[in-house]
């Protein structure tokens, strides 16, 4: 078989499932404080989207002992591109099955990523239909912007750790089509972190090394506000409503977003984040940091906390 | 010959080449006023780009004796894809030819739209490499941010008038793959309007209906900033400056950019723009506003202003 | 009795009493579009503040058979010099009365303006606490930040219309001690617009001609956001929720502040307002803006909507 | 005598003078980064001043063997309080001179605060007039908006260092009228810092404790921009200009100002701000913050760098 994966045959970042060991005060987070709307509930997991979110559900929030990924899911670019990606996946050795439907989405292959991350790829989708009292005037969103909270637009992107970063960020871009935007390699030839994108935004997935030699852990998931304003509101409204912010916020040399980052109920970090910059050159360059670069702390010389290095969910006893 | 133009062969918007009979005025414009930087000059040109642009040039200012368009660049995924749009469009009996090079990029085709604006095709292209004075630890910047007047990041879209909408953006959909995603179709059927992408932004050539008549005319060309206060801020430069504004700021309802309008000393319109929102659905359908949606206004209700819907460069005698 | 009044015998604009002929609608919009809360009723009557008002009430909105201004007061600088201001006033021919006391402030002295808008002066007032479900560990913010529907901080000032400019704006600064800072004179040497304040803001009372010929009527009142990214922000929420624009967000050339009017259900204009610039200088120099001036347009040359030169309230047979 | 010094006595702060071993360097930084513009040269000084400073200049750098304060100049409500102000002075034992004018101002009368800290009491002063290249259509406006580097708006605050914080803020109050506005009193009773005003700004004096002993000692001065996008583009240009950034941006609890903080290359520490909250209540009370509330970091719980607590200027040996 001919086919080899290229960029653009996956769409984009499709939704996250999320477990959490505390699923009211996680709903909570996410739909008063947050601002998320439910769009369904089925067994233990709820759906959740944001306002300007074209599909169903963006954040599936499941119930569980812990917290930590339950998996991600990319949509490719078509059908046929959804069966070309799992021919060659199953190839090259990766072992999956195909799930029937999900609330909100059609048949999907899942299976284990190199580090043990659950993966979903879908191409069929059900497109989010507003009721009439969020219907909006605005024809290019899916509803009326929203109100509730922070209200973030969209789904952003997500960010794993694994053990090896090379092997991970070599299987998106081969086996994905994805490609290697920016990256972290320390002195001693250590990849130490990869960001990679399926758009023009500057990432969609980072991978960034697991400290703890877990597996399968999540570092955080991100949701995008349209301006940098509405990061520092959300400040205020974190705060006020007695949720802890780990870091933040801040300007990330990588990516150039403006990032918050906070714990929800259940034990996973979320991000907040705006800006960044567009990457429209089809022949990019990975961009390379060292490790004197990161030792400047972020854009603006914060240092990076403690926890950002260490922590990730499910926690590693 | 199997080959059908897809989405991405055409990777982005390359540059704009401006035609002024105020070569002075409009050079001091550009780089005073608006901030962009000057690469080089050849013959009767001087090549500009803003401190974000990847490329050497994203504005090439012309001496003419009448303002308007030179052409507009589209740079391609790759070299193959070039050569295979360029045999395409041929088979499709459009006629070019193959421009050696200019200051900047490589070989490029170089041919006439169906409404008379000359297009070009290319992919190779000289990055921009900054100099020690502009070099920053932004490494995913081209160089340090600009901080003279304006200072947009990049170019964002150009857009051009056209007597036959509809023709037009076929064109750009079927021989070069872009995709069509918000429309403007009146009560009679009549086509006044088609926005078109080739990335993840809305749009990147925008096509209106020339009421006029005119042909290969251009309505504006338009750079982008990173947050909305800086176009607030550049309302401000703009009018201290004695420079004309048309209309804004004010929010487009199609693309949802925060916009702001002037006329450089040449004559050509301007716009600077912020915002927008991302269109990730790879089967996104287009959206379709409606002869009573634009008589709304725009987005907040602003009322077009009269000379947005006629004035075009070159005039129309 | 030697007292004259002083600049800071005022110390600000205390609360604004509007009339509403759709008291439920209105109380609609202030509450769940605006996002003001209600501190209590009394009689026919709801009393509203903003998240960062200090006081009890800064909004009564009254039953009405027309919309219109009740009352606008003013709190002086302590008890003393409300004393001082009232016999002052009596000495200079103002009839009013003392009104015992209003929910939320102390006695008052209510009286008729030249133009004939009724001002009440005060100073006892109650200090707005928290509950404990909106309390804030920002000691220096009276509850926590707001986060329905636009959430202004506070009010900002008032702009009501009078016959003659002139009379009116001389009261305010001989009998109640206020800078002028800003003037309109056209060139026939008529005064069209006077701006007063009682603080470092560039205006807290605003007085243009009422060009209907009308005596106490309201031209708007204003509630102050913290950035021009909410102004824009309410821009969507007000055209979401069906509430009609009049002009803007622009940039008032006079005050510098960025607006945005529209209309409550009442009838009433209702601005919103960011920025703005403050005046420090004891000696100001009230900025005198020309005929020519004025013809320019808004600070970025947006033509004031007519209907803002002949609109007022109660509206004029 | 009758007279007792009360709020408004003291206009506003009218400008500082910053003493610099590194003269050249200082300069550039502040014209060249910061944006500030000379209005004029005397002896070992240069007079700055920012785009909407109404003053001939509200900093004067002068060459020193050490960084540190000359002197802070407090502008008053009318050339009688300020015979009056300095009567009172002198009857309370406070001995200074007059001075018959510097660049920009006229006579003034200079004398040791209670720490050490030179202050100057003054009226009559220049009042900025521009020229016509800087000439501006905005009435309101002592110039056109300044577009080099950063271009803040005004002079903000000053920050001194005290070894005794209460009797210091009582000197200001009693002395000068100024209020109170908020305080750090840890559990012991120790005043660690207190803010006050003599505007409706939440803030035009703050004293903090000099934990290393000094007298007469400048933590540091602060500029003030109207947006806080302006604040983190200043952020932009500092790291790209090699500036070192303290700490910043984030939100003080305190004042509720948006905050940057860095080193002038004379050793000063330098402070860029934007938003905060207004004081309109003429009956204030103090705001007390605890050692708890100061242990939870500034208003998103960043914590607070150890140099904030220990480094002023001139350096303590």
């Amino acid at each position: 078989m001919s086919f080899t994966p290229r960029f653009r045959d996956i769409a984009h970042l499709g939704h996250i499932e999320l477990l959490t060991p505390k699923p009211e005060e996680s709903l909570k987070f996410f739909t008063e404080i947050v601002g998320l709307s439910e769009s369904g509930r089925q067994g233990d997991s709820v759906y959740l989207r944001a306002w300007g979110d074209y599909e169903f559900a963006t954040l599936k929030l499941t119930v569980a002992k812990a917290p930590g990924l339950g998996h991600l899911a990319l949509r490719t670019a078509d059908a046929e591109t959804l069966d070309l990606l799992v021919a060659d996946l199953q190839q090259h050795g990766f072992q999956g099955k195909w799930l029937e439907s999900d609330l909100g989405h059609g048949r999907a292959f899942r299976f284990p990523s190199p580090d043990g991350h659950q993966l979903e790829l879908y191409f069929e989708t059900t497109w989010f239909e507003a009721p009439s009292e969020s219907a909006t005037y605005m024809r290019n969103n899916p509803q009326r912007r929203g109100t509730r909270g922070i209200s973030p637009r969209r789904l952003d992107h997500i960010n794993i750790l694994a053990s090896d970063v090379k092997a991970n960020r070599e299987f998106y871009q081969k086996r994905l089509g994805m490609k290697l935007t920016e990256q972290i390699i320390f002195d001693d030839g250590a990849e130490m972190g990869g960001w990679l994108t399926a758009t023009n935004k500057s990432y969609d997935i980072a991978i960034t090394r697991d400290n703890a030699g877990g597996h399968g852990r999540l570092h955080h998931l991100t949701y995008f506000t349209d301006t940098r304003e509405e990061v520092l509101r959300a400040a205020d409204i974190f705060v006020e409503s007695g949720v802890t912010i780990e870091t933040g916020p801040h300007k990330h040399a990588i990516g150039q977003t403006f990032f918050l980052y906070v714990f929800e109920p259940g034990g996973n970090r979320f991000e907040l984040a705006s800006g960044g910059y567009s990457i429209l050159a089809p022949d990019w360059k990975p961009v390379v940091w060292t490790q004197a670069d990161r030792a400047r702390g972020q854009a603006w010389g914060l240092k990076t906390v403690e926890s950002f290095h260490t922590y990730g969910t499910p926690p590693i006893e």
